[in-house]
């Protein structure tokens, strides 16, 4: 029998579904699991994308062209328009899923061997895409106390070597939530222009702010517009993850023609996904409100309840639909398995991520764990109510130790 | 501003779509174009495809599982059934397009600085996932002279070193048509075991076999089972290109397994079409054999006007929808493009693909094109007919040039 590669038996499980076969065991007993572990959302989608589709009238389902339908990157154009970035075509590729727009960009500006600095915790799948072109994560640590800031600008030049290229992040943060400000994006931007840097921004969840912040995007930066690499999606922004419809963005002119010949080998992003897309850009501001509402409670219920958990520490989390959250717990894995495992309550259990898979430096994040929440309130409320009682119930509960151990 | 990677560099235009730009100024011209440059299909697309899209319930647009909705690989794994090839849920995975089951591929059991052997003329997007997984594409070159041909086990060996891995082909083969026989298949299977190499089958033409040939798949050859991976797609099958659905198949569950950790990494391949794809698997044997009735006589006339042209040599072509065939031109790009440029014949031209861009050994295929058989009969026989007139008034023509110096 022939050999796997070594790139294959170093590609990373999914830290996010590894846990899955415990909840099917779990739902196979009859006990509910609430899903906090993933981020897919419950919100609907707009119906303009299911109308579209329902009406296309179409004989041959054709290729669309490599840089995608150029009426939909029109409108993609037009969406960026509206948050005052100016984009031409030549500036935009239509990708298939975020995913691919940050393959093409680590493929076009990164070679084997080159470094990209990410501070963690970061989206576990860069790892599996850091594997698949033979580009080296430098993790560079940010810390639940500091509500997950950047870090600071000597601790990136502390990491940088002559094989560092580029600097990626994600604004908000899947998993933290944390929103940068314009300010430390500007901070970030000088490094990146004094080593001469790609910054690479994945701003899926760009739509996504609270408590009255503003988004402030890598592509309004002055003075490094060759260097940033946006990287986004209609997955989360219209609730359409299964679309697998991103973009890759740059006014470097050059990263986006490089982009294209990795997009001509894979021919085209799916044709009748792209005709739902088009429709749903026109999707009116009001959505985003609603939407942005409905997430703003989930995420005070959640913020509410955590804290009101012994033991458990909850830093800031203004984007995004995640906060990643220290639990009085030895080990969260461990807690994360053992609540599918040995516990529910009311006949429910709940499933989180735990955050370990987030860090790339061995043995951080190992009583934190990322919760998304994708679920509405009642459901949330329910599910807090059971994470109580199971810290409660839990063995490996660190604040009984901690009461023991003051009683001897 | 940052440099583009080394491999953004070296990674090919596609040779497909590089007179694009040519067509298009022949378009604005109000020139019509009969493209027979790209393995674009005019057969309708099974009805059924965009039946069940309409009729779609959904609120949510979610992700799909990494690997393909469940009831989409059981459909697919019937389809192989129908074919004689029996598999478990653990040999297939759904991938966006038979791109990247073939990227899958690569990942999963080659490293960077491996090699691959691939009979050429190849599809030349195979050149674009070599470069994109470091992998090296080691031609052997296959003769028009001999109907494109298998190349004796011998020179397979000859060109064997510390880092083959594997050997590539397409069966029924794009660029060429050529049908290996169930000979060919198990004689090459004697070399993958001696060296024990992954062997790759292309098989998305598989459908489309004339002459009264059958197709062997390479997933029924016996004593290699391990070795053998099949990148396969709707694309063509139901001249679906646009769905951007393909699956893996091998009985290796251990690459199968590898593939899935990549499929994870980009969380999924598009909903919508699956759905749809779903629906269209149970298309009727009835299907298949009127589209090849169809490509049998779009062949017929192909092969029937070419071999009449002074000069033009046709190999036979029993598979897929393609020929390569010799033009009796100095250089096949430059007709490509004059043809494109200077010439119209009763308002229109016509597109070929020139061959070169098919081999890897520079220097091969210079007085060849690729021409695909994606129009219908009429449409194929006034762009014959087109052709003979420009082969006529190329400057170029090599019979003019032999006529003249034989007249001196």
């Amino acid at each position: 029998m022939p050999r796997i590669s070594d790139r294959g038996n170093s590609m990373p499980q999914s830290p996010i579904r590894k846990l899955a076969p415990y909840a099917e065991a779990a739902k196979a007993r009859g006990t509910h699991v609430y899903h906090l572990n993933i981020g897919q959302p419950d919100i609907e989608t707009p119906p303009a994308f299911f109308e579209a589709i329902r009406n296309m009238d179409m004989k041959v389902l054709e290729y669309s062209p490599s840089a995608g339908i150029e009426s939909v990157r029109k409108k993609f154009i037009q969406y960026y328009a509206s948050h005052n970035i100016d984009l031409n075509l030549d500036q935009i590729l239509v990708t298939t899923g975020g995913s691919e727009a940050l393959a093409f960009a680590f493929m076009s500006c990164l070679d084997t061997g080159d470094e990209v600095i990410v501070p963690e915790p970061f989206y576990a799948n860069y790892n599996g895409f850091s594997v698949a072109s033979g580009v080296t994560i430098v993790p560079l640590t940010t810390r639940l106390e500091d509500d997950f800031d950047l870090p600071e600008i000597s601790e990136f030049e502390a990491v940088i070597t002559d094989r560092t290229r580029a600097i990626l992040i994600c604004n908000p943060s899947n998993p933290t939530g944390k929103l940068y400000s314009k300010e430390a994006l500007e901070k970030l931007s000088e490094v990146v222009k004094k080593y001469n840097l790609y910054l690479f921004v994945d701003e899926v969840y760009r739509e996504f702010v609270y408590d009255g912040k503003k988004h402030f995007s890598a592509l309004k930066l002055k003075g490094i517009e060759q260097n940033v690499v946006v990287i986004d999606s209609v997955s989360k922004r219209y609730s359409a993850c299964g679309a697998r419809i991103g973009t890759i963005v740059s006014y470097n002119t050059e990263v986006i023609s490089t982009a294209l010949k990795f997009a001509q080998a894979r021919l085209s992003p799916p044709s009748v996904e792209q005709i739902g897309v088009e429709a749903m850009i026109d999707t009116p501001a009001s959505y985003f409100e609603k939407v942005n509402a409905e997430y703003t409670s989930r995420r005070d219920t959640l913020d509410a309840s955590l804290r009101a958990m012994p033991g458990v520490v909850v830093p800031e989390a203004s984007g995004a639909f995640y906060m990643t959250v220290r639990l009085p717990v030895d080990n969260a894995e461990d807690f994360c398995r053992w609540i599918l495992e040995n516990f529910e309550y009311n006949g429910s259990t709940v499933m989180m991520a735990p955050a370990a898979g987030f860090y790339s430096t061995p043995g951080l994040g190992l009583d934190e764990v990322r919760i998304a929440y994708v679920l509405n309130e009642e459901a949330l409320g329910m599910a807090m109510t059971c994470l109580a009682e199971a810290l409660k119930a839990y063995p490996g509960y660190t604040l009984h130790t901690l009461k023991a151990s003051q009683n001897r």
